[in-house]
């Protein structure tokens, strides 16, 4: 079986916290909101059509399952849900928790900015509200 | 049975050109890029993970179809699918082909510059394209 490969700026730019049956579930390392990636273990998939039937249906579970967690960990205003992939190709799929004093409500996350690192003690913590939630 | 209510913005700014099983297949009237917008017939709802089990499946099943088709049809460089609904609050998915030669490639089209309306004759011929690659 084909080793699965990571998308160096995914890996860069995000941690894996769990892994789910289907995807590697990754915080991203900016700090500015509360920032999900799944990222499907399958090599060379850009789009969510190009994945098979059943690997369709499992993405769905883990953003809904994901998605909902993160609205209940952080008390979000909305979650957001998208599949973008115009600079990482491989597929990867942005839950994120929005809030009306975030820094650019109600405008998209994405090229927005400069990213802002967590601390090591912000980062566990969120990292440990995350996983409780999901669990 | 309570009638389905279109939020404002979304009449005001898209347009059906399609019933599909759940959703409301509608075309952006911004002509910058082919930009389509599924809105599930159901009231009261935010987020995916409110909608019933039942429709998920159905309304990843309309993404499908569409975002595969709208890559058929117009040979798009990316495919980008995104519920983001910050500033309507009715769910709605975004559906959108991104170029390269684009007016804002890679970022995103949410909150970038000012629509532009198609003409009459572009409408007609861009919903006759999609309609075409969906049956």
């Amino acid at each position: 079986m084909e080793l699965f490969r990571l998308d160096e700026r995914l890996a860069r730019d995000s941690q894996s916290i769990l892994q789910l049956p289907l995807s590697d579930l990754r915080l991203s390392r900016d700090s500015r909101w509360p920032w999900l990636i799944l990222v499907p273990r399958r090599n060379d998939v850009a789009e969510i059509f190009e994945l098979s039937k059943d690997d369709q249906i499992q993405l769905l579970h883990e953003q809904v399952h994901v998605g909902s967690a993160l609205k209940t960990a952080t008390g979000a205003t909305k979650i957001n849900i998208a599949a973008i992939g115009n600079v990482v190709r491989q597929l990867h799929v942005h839950v994120v928790a929005r809030f009306e004093t975030d820094p650019n409500w109600p405008g998209p996350i994405w090229g927005h900015g400069v990213a802002e690192p967590y601390s090591d003690t912000a980062l566990a913590t969120m990292t440990t509200t995350i996983l409780d939630a999901l669990t």
